[in-house]
């Protein structure tokens, strides 16, 4: 019986695809840098039961397994490699229980960010992480590889947001961490070891999750600078005056100069606008009010050519539309590739310089838009997908773009992950002591090397 | 060359004490149910350096080290055992640095949890986690066991403001964990691995915290109930409301009669008051004007006899003092055992009853305080010290605590921990998988069992 036999007997033939027109398209995410190779199969598991069962059926053929959730990924944490089988979540997609008043819920792996965050909302309750790709990344993606988004600077990342899993290890056997309880120090916190794992520990069959009161309308305040030193003099001063907004957003000329572009609007670039700096508070009232007056102030007093305050929603939107248009709007110049560094935040500045620099040696556009309040920048180069040599140096800037991030005392990934593309980079940053510590715990928990074997390290 | 002698020559004459007169003063914490033994020595080592010199000679030599902060942890995780050398930190207390700009801060492990508030409230910046013995626990330990306090219903446990550690493992390398910026997914969690590992994995010798803004001074609504049921009944609507409080503290009838005859002062347990909630609001102005306003709703609603705000720091200062006494005024009456279980925000008036039939079965007073806001319930036992029947009565009603607690769908250990006295309660907690995890995990780390054997687990 091959493999393949097996799992059609055990999970049903509708949860097993061998066909390689389709299972062609499970075998990359959406980092186009990252090595990949051709799966033997794709399986769907229906439950947790399934999960088991191609696990143990997986061990006992020496298969492989690389878990996956929608393939929103930027790092290839879910590229297939040769001949394994791709765990995708997407048939667990049920919302098991919203608990209103214990401000928690339960999901299976396969539930989409958004249709999860719309469930709660409905509760009057907030789902925070919100990566980019949140109308259609699933949360056992998110928990993963521990994600993030624009509500970090208030509400963190992902682990921030968990109570407790569900996993199925290597043997087989399926273990529970963490509580229903806001609290609780029994034991190790196998919980956040398990996020940001990127597969290759087990598979997430089942998280809860805690909630928060859905905030207030946001406010929106948006500034324009003449230097980028002005924009991150104004970040630090933001941070140091002790304001915390519920998103602060930075872009670059390059970027605002590809979103006014391809939005036909007028955002400053062309009049010597170097940086855009975009917050929101949700605190409500006089609150929010306060706080973005004085955001407002601090971008004036930094030499901000323009600042400007709504509390309208709709007006608010319209403008982080501009931040969220990014990626979309450097397509017409080529094929995008999006790097991931965060700096301490005093340094925002000297990381968009240093991007600057690297713009200019590879000869290549690269636009940078990030995370201002925590840091977490998103350099992204745009190259010509057909030309080799193009590509080469796409790849030479975003290595480029990881070497400034790391001495401005910096980490090579603040949220997107270390996955296929990034293993070389990670033993640099954490060093020998980190990675035999990494080994230890992978081989006792995944002594056959079964998941993910080839990522993050 | 005994054990002691090459820890003198490595270490200088002062950091090593074998005099029993003193190391009997390190032999447990403040648990008095969790067995101890006796120290070969105590050692006080002056740096990482030292701590590595410990570790590989006590690894040469086959002594396990328990590490120890201050020693007011409540689980007896930092209790010696035979022949054991403990590894007290208190020398190791330099604040490295504050870091306003990036609100963070870099610590030895030995530094005061007070001193190091003060410290940084000079930046205008807060560390949150407020454990009760916040005036000489030290940070080392709050990592430790990963403690709590009063402030973790709005601002987490100790692991939410960690954003990276030092620790020396058992094969005497230093293994840095996390990074300096807000957001990092480079590999595992390792930093929240030791976490709450109540020295079992290694000894942590810096730590790296992530600070906040100071909040504003907060107002205080107090509220009495006639019945447990109606207190717990107004935490769940508060919860929720969507209403984050800074504080939400209970004290049950035992708890306010005990401290109305130590403080000579009159809170209502004459009058029928079977409950007390004490919330806070660190919001600011309207924001914790308005918050205070819904709560203050919220408790009448629910039938409270009596609701009062305050927005006068010292007034609210002198209410919480009434929270702040119990255990001081229960040491009238006896020896106190305090226990430490977390259940469902709306479980708590089932906790609260569940112990009053509990008292009533054992013959002994139990008094329940506790973090309302999460659920995290100190009831605590008073008892004859002198009887051993008392002391009998004292651990059984200990157990039948977490009984409940468990059956509540709660967890064994809300902030104080495992250590010596609930290893058995672990392993009904998280069951033969999380065991083994556990285990497969210690043993990667510390093959030798060199960290604290026989804690934990």
């Amino acid at each position: 019986m091959t493999l393949a036999e097996r799992l059609r007997a055990e999970l049903g033939a509708d949860a097993v695809i061998t066909d390689p027109d389709v299972t062609s398209s499970y075998e990359h995410d959406m980092m186009p840098l990252a090595p990949h190779g051709s799966p033997l199969l794709v399986v769907l598991p229906g439950s947790t039961e399934d999960v088991v069962k191609t696990v143990l059926a997986c061990g006992e053929f020496g298969v492989p397994i690389v878990p996956r959730g929608a393939g929103s990924g930027l790092s290839g944490a879910a590229n297939a490699i040769d001949g394994c089988v791709m765990l995708v979540t997407s048939r667990m997609k049920e919302i098991l229980e919203v608990d209103p008043d214990n401000r928690l819920a339960v999901v299976q792996p396969g539930v989409v960010n958004l249709d999860f965050r719309d469930a709660v909302e409905k509760h009057g309750l907030f789902y925070p992480p919100d990566p980019s790709s949140y109308d259609w990344c699933t949360i056992g993606g998110n928990v993963s590889t521990n994600a993030g988004g624009l509500c970090c600077v208030k509400y963190g990342v992902t682990t921030d947001s968990v109570l407790g899993l569900e996993v199925v290890l290597a043997s087989g056997e399926v273990l529970r961490t963490g509580r229903r309880t806001v609290k609780g120090v029994a034991g190790y916190d196998l919980t956040k070891l398990f996020i940001g794992s990127e597969g290759t520990l087990g598979v997430i069959t089942e998280i809860t999750v805690a909630l928060r009161p859905l905030p207030q309308v946001p406010g929106t305040t948006i500034a324009a600078f003449p230097t980028i030193e002005a924009a991150g003099a104004a970040v630090s001063q933001i941070v140091r005056e002790g304001l915390v907004p519920s998103l602060m957003e930075i872009m670059d000329a390059a970027s605002i100069q590809a979103v006014e572009e391809y939005l036909k609007t007028e955002l400053g670039a062309g009049k010597g606008c170097a940086a855009l700096l975009l917050c929101q508070s949700d605190a409500g009232g006089e609150a929010a009010r306060h706080e973005l007056e004085v955001i407002e102030q601090v971008c004036r007093g930094q030499g901000a050519d323009l600042a400007y305050t709504t509390h309208d929603l709709s007006e608010g939107q319209m403008l982080l539309r501009a931040r969220r248009a990014v990626l979309t709007a450097l397509e017409v110049y080529g094929t995008w590739l999006t790097d991931d560094v965060c700096v301490p935040r005093t340094r925002i500045a000297e990381l968009m310089s240093g991007c600057e620099r690297i713009s200019r040696e590879v000869g290549l556009r690269i636009a940078v838009v990030g995370h201002a309040g925590d840091g977490n920048m998103h350099p992204t180069i745009v190259y010509d997908a057909s030309s080799e040599d193009e590509f080469a140096r796409a790849r030479k800037a975003f290595d480029e773009i990881l070497e400034v991030g790391l001495a401005l005392g910096g980490t090579i990934t603040g949220e997107h992950g270390v996955g296929k593309i990034k293993r070389d980079w990670l033993a640099r940053e954490i060093g020998p002591v980190g990675m035999k510590v990494h080994r230890a715990i992978k081989n006792s928990l995944d002594p056959g090397n079964l998941f993910n074997p080839g990522s993050m390290f």
